[in-house]
């Protein structure tokens, strides 16, 4: 496991360049411009607490789904990413992702989820940018994902596009 | 495995309803319309002669990719979709999909191709709808898929939607 310590800024979010050459499998963001020590870890490992999960999940108002496919989708997931706040020795999760894969040409990322209190301080796009870095560290160069309206922009300024060549992203339900 | 024979219509295509109760991992149609049979068989069975798949993709003018890399993801996706005509005990591959998934919640399909002499038969719907009907058995209940500009009105024809509720479908790719 590869470590990354990267300041905060005064204003307390991180600046894009901070996170640009992360490449490792955890990322350590150490904020200390408070006086007890807060860090800001991403993590890729899948032995996530459902539980917490499920917490991290109400607090954005996302329907619950059952724990046991919510266990098995982690399982066949290429990849799960955490991000979580540690303060005191103590961790709580703030963050999550995961991607499917065909390990070798293709990664769609889905359940994409950050904490309210924890949103516009950039740490959602720093978690973003450890899960892309992830995937193009394995070779994965088509990178896909579908975005609710509202997060359509935030994904944008990651530099993903909309319908690129006029490709569009389709569903299918059960009727 | 289970077999299913049906009956191409006279006019050589498969009806929708020929298709609609298929739920096995082999479907059969048996063309019986001429004197020597002719049968197009779907199988979900991922043992592919990649250079048999890699004239397939020639036929349709793809780009050629790495074998290594197309068996890797072969390998590594959920569900593999082959059709192939069988006419004098000789099978020849005809057409082709598959898909990555979660295993849970959500699968998303990749790399359809129908040998263009065997288009415009109903053969392409229902290799989909077999591929569908296989997610489906597993309770995969939310599929996707990415479609070029000029096959969005085959797959809107199958039941997907573009853009439900203003999801949008994004890429990123590396710069």
């Amino acid at each position: 496991m590869v470590f990354w310590k990267k300041l905060f800024t005064s204003a307390g979010s991180i600046t894009p360049d901070a996170v640009s050459d992360l490449d490792g499998e955890v990322l350590t963001v150490t904020n200390n411009t408070t006086t007890s020590e807060t860090e800001i870890v991403f993590s890729t490992d899948r032995d996530i607490d459902l539980y917490e999960l499920e917490d991290l999940c109400d607090r954005v108002g996302w329907a619950r789904r059952p724990l046991r496919k919510v266990k098995k989708a982690i399982q066949h997931s290429f990849l799960v990413v955490s991000m979580w706040e540690v303060k005191a020795g103590r961790r709580v999760l703030i963050g999550f992702a995961r991607a499917t894969s065909d390990h070798a040409f293709n990664a769609t990322i889905w359940d994409v989820v950050v904490d309210p209190k924890y949103q516009n301080r950039g740490l959602g796009k720093a978690m973003m940018q450890f899960t892309i870095q992830n995937l193009r560290n394995v070779d994965i160069s088509n990178i896909t994902l579908f975005a609710d309206p509202q997060v359509v922009e935030f994904y944008r300024r990651l530099g993903f596009m909309v319908d690129p060549e006029g490709i569009k992203g389709m569903f299918w339900y059960p009727s």
